[in-house]
């Protein structure tokens, strides 16, 4: 049977201060990086395995998925990197705090971005003290200047679809190292959430999330590795 | 100019007890990831960057690039793992020390073995305390039962010309984390090295050593960045 294992990165610095993190390639905290660990222990303790890895182009997510790969004795599975995976783009938001964004913009405005399913914040400027379109690793990718849950989704499934489903219908076992919105992508799609519930689904950090899939990959059963 | 980089691994825990190591996985000490950061550091404040990444399938030297990746800010870049980069396989004298070889085989013997460009130890025995063929990631390979130097070069350079050779020759900027021998064989390749005198280069843990390549591939220069 086909496996899938999500895992959204460890506690990263800017989760812990309570900012807006989205594209900016913010490092895991010491903490994060306990998580990745325990992660990997946990998932070989349970006898999972892997053949194939995901990850995006962001560092928290890249070193949840070694740290756990470590921990398992799995470094040298195949790691396939790409921007698709990459957490939502906050725009404009990229960078303030809780605090800042509700003094700037309005408690209300700010829950609507965050809770709403297809309304971006406002663009990151080119020039902006977040912007990301001259970084190396985005070169000749239209990136984006702010995105809502539903952009994001627009541009994971795509890669889901294209790279990541078709090594699970051949049988392949795979594991994905990702971000809190491009793992409600796949959550959303795999388990078929409506738009407006899946705003509101947490995905915590380092907490395998395990897939059992039937042969078309539709989901049979979802759950936290640590509750089984 | 297309632009190569080979690094071997940080000290091994083995590196320090002086045991052949070969195709065990054995991981980096302390040291050896400090080793692997610094030269991350150094590669970093001389300005150099890469597209593209090669590393065996041995924990050791996967570290090795992750830690130096992380340090320069590239872990996001696309690494391919592969066992014609592994280290050079010491068969029956895995796991022993140099002491211990020398009890065993004579003095003489040893100094054969570690000098000799073709006459590769005895095989490690199906079975033995080393004996890897049952390694899942090496599932489907026809894995050495030991090697000479020439044995490892044979390995060696078949993914060199298959998969590394194109990627410079497209114009990608490569950086290769592997073993003493594995890099031993791209050394007498790229820069003519006569078969009695690679059996004595040295290549020393954590050293990025720099080659210009002309366009057709052959070495205008080799320098450890250290002394540049």
């Amino acid at each position: 049977m086909p496996k899938l294992v999500l895992i959204r990165h460890g506690q990263s610095a800017w989760n812990l201060e309570n900012r807006f993190t989205g594209w900016w390639d913010v490092d895991v905290t010491e903490k994060g990086a306990a998580e990745a660990k325990a992660a990997g222990e946990l998932m070989a303790a349970k006898g999972l395995d892997f053949d194939l890895t995901f990850t995006s182009l962001q560092t928290r997510a890249i070193k949840t998925l070694n740290l756990a790969l470590e921990a398992m004795g799995r470094l040298w599975l195949p790691t396939e990197k790409h921007w698709r995976l990459n957490e939502r783009h906050y725009g404009g938001l990229t960078g303030l705090n809780k605090a800042e964004t509700a003094a700037k913009h309005g408690d209300e405005q700010v829950h609507i971005w965050r809770r709403s399913f297809d309304i971006p914040p406002p663009i990151e400027e080119v020039g902006g003290p977040y912007d990301m379109t001259s970084d190396r690793r985005y070169a000749g990718i239209d990136i984006p200047k702010t995105e809502s849950l539903k952009d994001t989704i627009a541009r994971v499934l795509p890669y889901w679809e294209e790279r990541i489903a078709p090594e699970l219908r051949a049988g392949q076992r795979v594991l994905i190292s990702a971000h809190g919105n491009s793992l409600r992508a796949l959550v959303k799609h795999l388990s078929n959430i409506p738009d407006d519930e899946i705003t509101g689904l947490e995905i915590p950090t380092g907490q395998p999330i395990v897939y059992e899939l039937a042969d078309d990959l539709s989901a049979t059963d979802r759950y936290y590795l640590s509750e089984r």
